[in-house]
Order: structure tokens, then C-alpha cells, then sequence
């Protein structure tokens, strides 16, 4: 049996605890400086404040300050902050990390950074000590796995990836159990452009969601046919951007990315996001009125992006036609512009 | 200007005809036998039963008893009827076809058949004479479009597919609208594997969502995870068959399947039929309680489909290792067999 770190004590990184915990591996939750709430509850009540699952006993929840405490013997940490907390989570890892403790990342995310656009997993590694960097192995986890649910041992699917991919399958083995059915990919690249876009095109599906409670709209009933349309041009060009950023297209169009796109449409927090925008009001608003503690990924990734996004567009690194709802999605999220739902404006006919 | 003769007076034949009579085409809407009360009611209120939008009054509308008035002048045909009423259908245009007639299917499905596996338009082509057969240009449409949405002008895109490519361009520019969105595909059996099985799979995912209503059911929640991943799986099932089919995987990852199965699951027939199944109720019961008028056509899909399907698993021309959701759906409809929500039944990892 193994000892399991996971920093951050979210819902997604305490919901991954329960099927290693089913495991019988020895695991050790470490909330983030904000968590500490989170981690009194848990080890007040043996629950988490925003998960309906009890915790197992057997999973033990300790403050940030005993992060020490919890890295020992450590075999492997999981890495369950938000986006923004990257860095931060680094450098927390820097006294209890050696080059022999895998990472798995479950954080999602994309950054422009040096007129290029990295992977989360990058900006975590360029973070590490320059001798650790290409010694420690860093993987990640994503695909269609609602926290809840997982914690609640429903049935759930994800996929492994990681850089070394001889790796994987002992990680898979460690977290596989009767509901939760980890597969593996070896394209890093590929995985982390689905998981990460995926927020912000959910984003936008929620857009349309909302769009028939829009003030002075003459439309009353959903549009499933414009949603279907915007689901396929998301996906297209997901596949577009990640074979430019050096994965597969097979990759978007496999579990972690139709399956995941699929899951955060079905009402996460990216998805009300959009279902506000699109019932009339901008992303500042909506952020500062409804979600003023929450991160909202595909938000924070659109900030995250745009600038070079727009750079690569304009080099002629991209082809704009090809990202016309990516474009859009920045100029909504970023500039607070109008969304118009036609499917002329994006659609190139795949 | 075209004069159009649509055949089949149901929901989607009916929503066709508006951005036809947009396009200032003059549209003639023959109801089948089954169809009398609907033209009547179109006739007299302007209205379809089943559509909130008012039927344009440059649309005429007749009782099958016209059919050869209806048919004067024609420079296509639309065939709305349901997969049950394509030889029907064949039989009853024999009399005002001609070989420079075109005719565009709305009617989708597949059909086992002398040890194969024929998808719809063939099965018409097999009911012509037989000096027509190549010389009738036979085409079909399909994709995300809700009639209903379509009827309201909403955004909606399609995918026009036949035997002649070149030909295609001209009719997808008789239909195109403002906010109707047809694109073009050559691979006439991926558009129709894809659109006629999508069905069935919607029907699966519809079994899902009725899951957590099952009476001594411990679970309350959506089973969103295991939605995606069978969302995902259908894809890959859909894909395969395609290819083994004689069409494009590419095609079932484009509009004509993501798009028309994430539309085919937000609750039409199929999937509401899928939920009763859900939630304890075999496809027969539901069939005759609920259902008893209508065709549900992923089930007519299945019966259709299942003994050569099973054949070819047998011969091994078909592997079961790349479609066991597939079985399980037709084990489900044809047999009414139980299901069980378990990734790991039928999860390749895709």
C-alpha cells in the first residue's frame, strides 16, 4: 500500500481520495492556506462542506502548516489546487518534494507565457528546482469526473497521462476501482488542451443556455440545435489547437475531450457562469455578483490565454478561421463583448 | 424558384418546408395516410399539431389523395416519413417519380438484410424500378436539428450527403437561410450510420438519466460521469461501424454525430424512452403505455438491426470487443434484458 500526499482539499482533491482510500492506501489530504475551514470540518464532522459523501476515517486531513507532518513517507502527491494556486502549490512542495516523488496534477489549466501557450504541468515543472526538474515525473488527470459523484462512488472515467509512459499503468492500478476507471494516454499535450478549453467552451454552451431568459428575447424554448452545433465547433476546435500545440486531434475526440466537454456542460460552475453572460450580464459582473470567492476556470483561463492568443493569430501561427468561438469567447470574457447566437459566425461546416 | 414536393407531413418534413418557403420556393406538404388529421389542421388554422410556429401561407398542404396534383411540376423530393414508411413511401412516388426527379431523404435508419447491414437510402434505391435506380439522384440530410427549433427559425446546422458530390452545392443553396445551416459530406454511409444510430445510443444515455428514478434506487443524484463516458463510448462504437460500413470515422466526429447525438439527447422520444427504461420499465411496456402512436426509432433501429448484428459477431466481421454497449442496448430493447450502469462493462478506454 502506498502513502498518498494530495495538496489542496477541494472538492476534486478530496473526492480522489475515496477511491485511493477504498485502496487501502494510506491517505493524507492537505488543505491550501484558504482551505483551513474545510480541513476543521472534515476533521470535526467527517464531512466536506461542499460534498454530500462522508469521509472514509482512514483519510487524514491536516492543516497547511503540518504539511510536513502529512509528506511523510509520502510515495506520491496529487495536486488538487485551482489554476492559480500553481505556483504557490510549487513552492509549498519545494521542502517535502525530491526527485523521487511523482506528481500527478489534477489542476487544469493553460497559460501564455514567453509569446508561447504552456500546459499546466509546464508552468508547475519550470517552477521546481532546475536540477529536480526532469527527475521528478509529473503526470495529470482529467476527463468526465463531476467531484460529487465520484465521491459518491458512482461510476466515473478519467484518463492518465503523464510523460514517462511506462509509468502509468502502476499509477492507474493504484486509484482503479470498481467505479472509478482510469484509462491512460501518452499525449500530455493533447489531454491538457482538452481538459483545460473544455472550461471555456462550457462556458460558452452555457452562453446559449441562457440566452432564452435574455431580457426582451423573443426566444421561450432552449436551443438544443445551436448548442449541438457549438458543442461540435468546440470540439473541432479543440483538435485544431491541440495539434498546433504539439498533441493529437485523436485525443480531443476520445474521453478527455468529448467526454469531458460533455460532463462540464451539465451545470458546473463554468457552465451557470455562461448561462448568466448569456442571459445579459458581463463576466465582471456576474464574476463579482455570484462567484466572488470561486475560481472559474474557463474565466481565468480566458485571461490566461488571450493576450497570446491573439498574438498567434495575428503572426499567422494560428488560423483564425479555424477558432472563430475561441475568438469570440475571449472577446466576451475579456472584453465583455456581445454574444451573437448565430451559427453562421462560427460555423465552418464540420 | 423550385416547386418542392415533400412527402410526410410529421415534424421534421413540416420544418423543412420553412426555410424552403423562406427561400421563396414553392412548397407543396403531402401528408401520408396516416397524416389526414394534419393537413386538415394545417389547412384549417395555419397550424401543425406538434409545432408552435404558424405554417407560412405560401405552403401548400395536401391529403395523400393529391399526391399527383401535389407532384406537378416538382424539381424535388423531400421524403419526411418514418423509418417504417420508406417502402411505402418508394411504392407511392412510383407513380410521379421520373429518373430527373431528385429526392432527398429526411428518414433515417438502417436496415439488416440478406446477411447485411443497408442504411435507409438504399433500402429506398432497392424499391425502385430497376431502369431508376442509378439514374434518380438520391440524397439525404441530417444532423442537429430539432424540427420544432427549426420550425422557430432558431440557429441550426444540418449535413447534406449523396451519391453525386457535385451536385450537392445547388441544394444545400435552395435551403440555406440566415439560420438555417447546411454543410456538405460525401460519405454517404458515415452521415447515415451516424444519424440512424445515434438513436439508439440517445436511447442508452436516456436509461442513464431514468437510473437514479429506480424504485429501491440508492442513488439520487444524475449519474453525469457515467453519462460521458457512455456519450463518449457511443462515439467510438458509432465510429467503428462507420468504418466497418464502408464510411469515415470522421464523419460520426463531425456534426453528423457528436452534434446530432448530444442534440438526440436532450430529450426527444428516444431518450425519454431510454428514462422509462431507467427506471424499471422494459422497452415493451413503455412501448404500448407510453408510446403507443408514436415510432420510437432507435428501438425500430434495434429490431431492425439485431439479427445481423449478432450475425456478424458470430461470423467475426464484426468484433464485440468494439461495440459491447451496442449489444447491451439491443439485449436491453429486443430482449429486455436488465442494464447495469457499469463503466467497466463496456469502457475500452477510448
Amino acid at each position: 500500500m502506498a502513502t498518498i500526499l494530495i495538496l489542496g482539499a477541494g472538492v476534486m482533491g478530496t473526492a480522489i481520495s475515496i477511491p485511493l482510500s477504498d485502496n487501502k492506501h494510506e491517505v493524507h489530504l492537505v488543505g491550501t492556506h484558504l482551505d483551513g475551514d474545510i480541513i476543521k470540518r472534515i476533521n470535526q464532522t467527517g464531512k466536506h462542506p461542499n460534498l454530500q459523501s462522508p469521509i472514509p476515517t482512514n483519510i487524514k486531513a491536516f492543516p497547511i502548516e503540518e504539511l510536513h507532518k502529512a509528506a511523510e513517507g509520502a510515495d506520491l502527491v496529487i495536486l488538487g489546487v485551482n489554476s492559480l494556486g500553481i505556483k504557490w502549490a510549487a513552492h509549498s512542495l519545494l521542502e517535502v518534494l525530491h526527485p523521487q516523488l511523482p506528481v500527478i496534477l489534477l489542476t487544469k489549466g493553460l497559460a501564455g507565457r514567453d509569446e508561447r501557450i504552456y500546459i499546466l504541468p509546464e508552468i508547475f515543472r519550470s517552477e521546481l528546482p532546475r536540477a529536480w526538474r526532469d527527475k521528478i515525473s509529473i503526470m495529470a488527470i482529467g476527463g468526465p469526473s463531476i467531484a460529487g459523484e465520484l465521491a459518491a462512488r458512482h461510476q466515473t472515467s478519467a484518463v492518465l497521462t503523464g510523460y514517462d509512459r511506462e509509468q502509468l499503468p502502476s499509477f492507474v492500478k493504484l486509484m482503479r476501482t470498481s467505479y472509478f476507471h482510469p484509462s491512460i494516454s501518452s499525449d500530455f499535450v493533447g489531454v491538457e488542451v482538452s481538459v483545460g478549453l473544455k472550461n471555456l467552451y462550457a462556458l460558452g454552451l452555457g452562453i446559449v443556455c441562457g440566452w432564452p431568459q435574455r431580457a426582451g428575447n423573443e426566444f421561450i424554448e432552449p436551443l438544443h440545435n445551436l448548442s449541438a452545433a457549438m458543442f461540435t465547433q468546440s470540439l473541432f476546435e479543440m483538435a485544431y489547437l491541440a495539434e498546433e500545440l504539439g498533441g493529437s486531434r485523436d485525443t480531443v475526440f476520445s474521453i478527455a475531450g468529448i467526454g469531458d466537454l460533455y460532463v462540464t456542460c451539465q451545470g458546473g460552475r463554468n457552465f451557470r457562469m455562461g448561462r448568466l453572460i448569456g442571459s445579459g450580464i458581463s463576466y465582471h459582473e456576474a464574476k463579482s455578483q455570484y462567484f466572488p470567492q470561486d475560481s472559474i476556470e474557463g474565466g481565468e483561463l480566458a485571461f490566461a490565454i488571450d493576450e497570446t492568443i491573439r498574438k498567434f493569430t495575428m503572426d499567422g501561427f494560428l488560423s483564425p478561421q479555424r477558432i472563430p468561438l475561441l475568438l469570440i469567447l475571449l472577446d466576451v470574457v475579456v472584453r465583455g463583448s456581445g454574444f451573437m447566437p448565430d451559427i453562421g459566425s462560427f460555423f465552418f461546416g464540420g
